[in-house]
């Protein structure tokens, strides 16, 4: 393990979680806060521990898989540690259990809250807990990335660490390129969604903290009801952007290089649309004597698929009451969750679809011992060993869901509270059903399950693996 | 498809049924039940129709993998279909939905059962109910294989299509010898338990069905309270038959072989005593408020272990009301199943295993890119193709179970009861939570949920694929 090299990564790490800082501190001089002291007391924390980090550290060549894996996860903790600070010093969450899995919640982009009251949070405070989804979004390695100049090891390793999805795509040939275009769009239709909220007449503040957690697929809201105080205009803007959000960038590459023939040809796209298409009709057909007519329910059970399968998590009514067959349905979309290269979480689309393919082939090997098949998607063979990766990576998020399951029992609550908050916070989506709905929060668990569930959700936004790797001892011999 | 050989073997198939059945008939005329002449009637159409079929079809040397795998499954179908007809003809059950699913659950050694009150059943159907676990539980291609001289072709492609386990063992060179041993095995331990209940004091006609049921890991009760009211020195002989059947039955040839020194070599059997132990352990002291002491409390602790883990399903207790954890461990215990060539069913021990090794060979590839690791279990290696398969079918069995869970929310029942009643299903396990909990039964399912959960039964005792390919067009083609 090069020690060096992955303090000195860390040590950016800190200097841009300072920079990311300085936002809040801007909102609470805006609103004349006086929290906004503890904002600029621990931006000053981080940049001066980053400083010395970077100071300590090397920037050279030994930069392999494993020192990019550990960066990866030690660099999200100590994100949401610092990210933590401001709550807890603030006194606004007066316990560090609970500050913490707000900010991992948020970085995360999973948007569980044990927050009972929202509405009581300073405003610089609800602007960072929102900010912490749109930094978490994209991904702060990536966002290294694009900014630093980095030796090719770095680049690769730290790139595929965390970014999410069975392969690496790279747009360009260069990674510090694709992570400055992916950044790109990523600010582009961010910046569009804020616009086209004020001009359905959404305050400012409301608008860019939604439009951070439609982007990065968060789900923090403002308000203790959810998104149900907003107007059905507001609420459809954000019903798209979450799809478009969840869906694969390559698209919106395609479009930037005017190849949009290419987008029906991504396979994973059109099976993600499919899903919501589909899943969005069923459960309006069985909520429709809910609402007053057929619009409405429509109108709900679309928001709702959107932002489940998006894993964004926001709600616009509590659909906690709703039938048997629409909750089941969105418990099974949690756990699918959008497509690779989006800011959503979950197993995504794609590694679904490789799974069926995988059975398909398997049922022909069994019938036809001798014939020689292979996994096709996108036009493209899909190897021995990204199959064999997708299995895992299946198996392993099972094994974590049954792991995580046994351990939250110990509370007592039911057995829908425990399986949909395991799958809610591993899929990083959000809100669960039973005594986590979406009207309810997470401040119930005991500290032991808050602990497990914060570990879900890391483990959930950087794909298993990366926080997988820390309790494998082999990391750590020479 | 050879359809004149597929043929040919469901007619021994029917034929081998129309010789079972005469046992449930000496049982009607011992206690002088009338629903005897039902039983005979059965009997002779399946030899009637059996013998038909021996004559249409023909024993011919064209018989691949894809027969074999076309002809257990429908085999089994069959099997249900005659089996269930003596319930529905003597109106004890009065719908053949109903009767149907029962038959099936008998077969591949589930043990849901639809009814409310099974002491209302004439002894004659409780015997016949019992005994098909018993035929299930070996299997009933494995019983044609030991008697019929076959060719080499039928042999291995009906075995492998019948055997549970990733891999199929053969004990000795000759599939027929191999069957033989087994069912000789397989004889032995039903009689010796059979004897050890009567010692006990238990009467003939319970200690005969119960130990079907326990050999089989079926665990179809004949008492409406389950196995609640019989005394500790009989529950606990069946804890321990149950442990035995649900053993990898190589162990059985190695002490028959005096090669006793081998089982310790056979790490899936280790691993599920471990299983065992620590969850009996963890239950018992979960539970331990229940009970009058601690004693009591391990012996239901262990008896339920052994119950739901061997996926028998027996019960001396409503384990329904034990605390949260007690529960989760034993709805985790459902999926895992017992051993690999064994008679029980669920993922089985030997795959989860491979699936551990499978995580932690992506770990080291993760870390170390270009260090070559294979897989190995019980000394030798396991192949690609091996690995591949356990992971798609850990996968399929999820998939089956997200599209039966799907359709059972129908039903408008809560989730516990729909996850644990398809759970318990496919994994043969019998009862499931709450309501379908020990002292409930599924006769409350609608019509459509009841197929499923009979293909589910089905699918799980053949190990999915055999039962999937019937859907796969390739399978039809010429």
């Amino acid at each position: 393990m090069n020690y060096s090299a992955v303090i000195y990564i860390l040590g950016w790490i800190l200097n841009f979680e300072g920079f990311f800082l300085l936002f809040p501190c801007i909102v609470a001089i805006i609103y004349r806060e006086k929290t906004g002291v503890v904002f600029a007391g621990c931006m000053l924390l981080c940049l001066l521990l980053g400083a010395m980090a970077i100071h300590i550290g090397r920037k050279d060549k030994e930069f392999y898989a494993k020192e990019g894996l550990v960066t990866v996860s030690i660099g999200w903790i100590i994100l949401s540690v610092f990210g933590a600070l401001p709550f807890f010093l603030s006194g606004e969450i007066p316990f560090f259990e609970d500050a913490l899995f707000e900010t991992i919640s948020g970085f995360t982009t999973t948007g569980a809250s044990i927050l009972s009251d929202v509405e009581a949070l300073s405003k610089c405070s609800l602007f960072w807990r929102s900010f912490t989804h749109w930094v978490g979004g994209m991904g702060v390695l990536v966002f290294v990335l694009a900014v630093l100049p980095l030796a090719g090891g770095y680049n690769m390793h730290l790139m595929r660490a965390e970014s999410p999805g069975p392969q690496v795509g790279k747009l360009v040939p260069k990674v510090r390129s694709t992570a400055m275009i992916l950044y790109g769009i990523y600010v582009f239709l961010t910046a569009l969604e804020v616009l086209l909220l004020l001009f359905g007449g959404m305050p400012l503040f409301d608008a860019l903290t939604l439009s951070f957690g439609t982007a990065g697929t968060g789900g923090f809201s403002i308000k203790n009801d959810g998104l149900a105080g907003y107007t059905s205009y507001q609420q459809t803007i954000i019903t798209v952007f979450m799809i478009i959000c969840a869906t694969n960038f390559n698209v919106y590459y395609f479009i930037l290089m005017k190849k949009a023939k290419q987008i029906l040809k991504l396979e994973e796209v059109m099976i993600f649309l499919g899903i919501i298409l589909f899943s969005a009709l069923f459960i309006t057909w069985d909520i429709r004597h809910l609402f007053s007519n057929l619009r409405e329910a429509g109108h709900h059970a679309l928001f709702q698929v959107a932002s489940i399968l998006s894993t964004t998590g926001y709600s616009t009514t509590d659909f906690n009451v709703w039938p048997e067959t629409a909750k089941t349905i969105l418990i099974l979309l949690m756990f699918t969750g959008g497509c690779a290269s989006s800011t959503s979480g979950g197993i995504k689309v794609s590694r679904m679809v490789i799974c069926m393919k995988m059975l398909r082939k398997e049922l022909s090997t069994f019938t036809h011992p001798k014939s020689v098949k292979s996994v096709h998607m996108e036009g493209r063979a899909i190897g021995q060993e990204v199959q064999f990766s997708v299995a895992v990576f299946v198996m392993t998020f099972a094994m974590l869901f049954i792991i995580s399951l046994f351990i939250l029992t110990f509370n007592e609550f039911d057995f829908t509270t425990n399986f949909t908050a395991v799958a809610t916070t591993l899929g990083n989506v959000g809100p669960g059903f039973a005594k986590v709905g979406p009207m309810d929060n997470f401040g119930k668990f005991s500290v032991l399950s808050k602990v497990v569930l914060m570990f879900n959700m890391l483990a959930g936004r950087l794909e298993l693996f990366p926080i997988l790797v820390l309790f494998y001892p082999k990391t750590w011999r020479k």
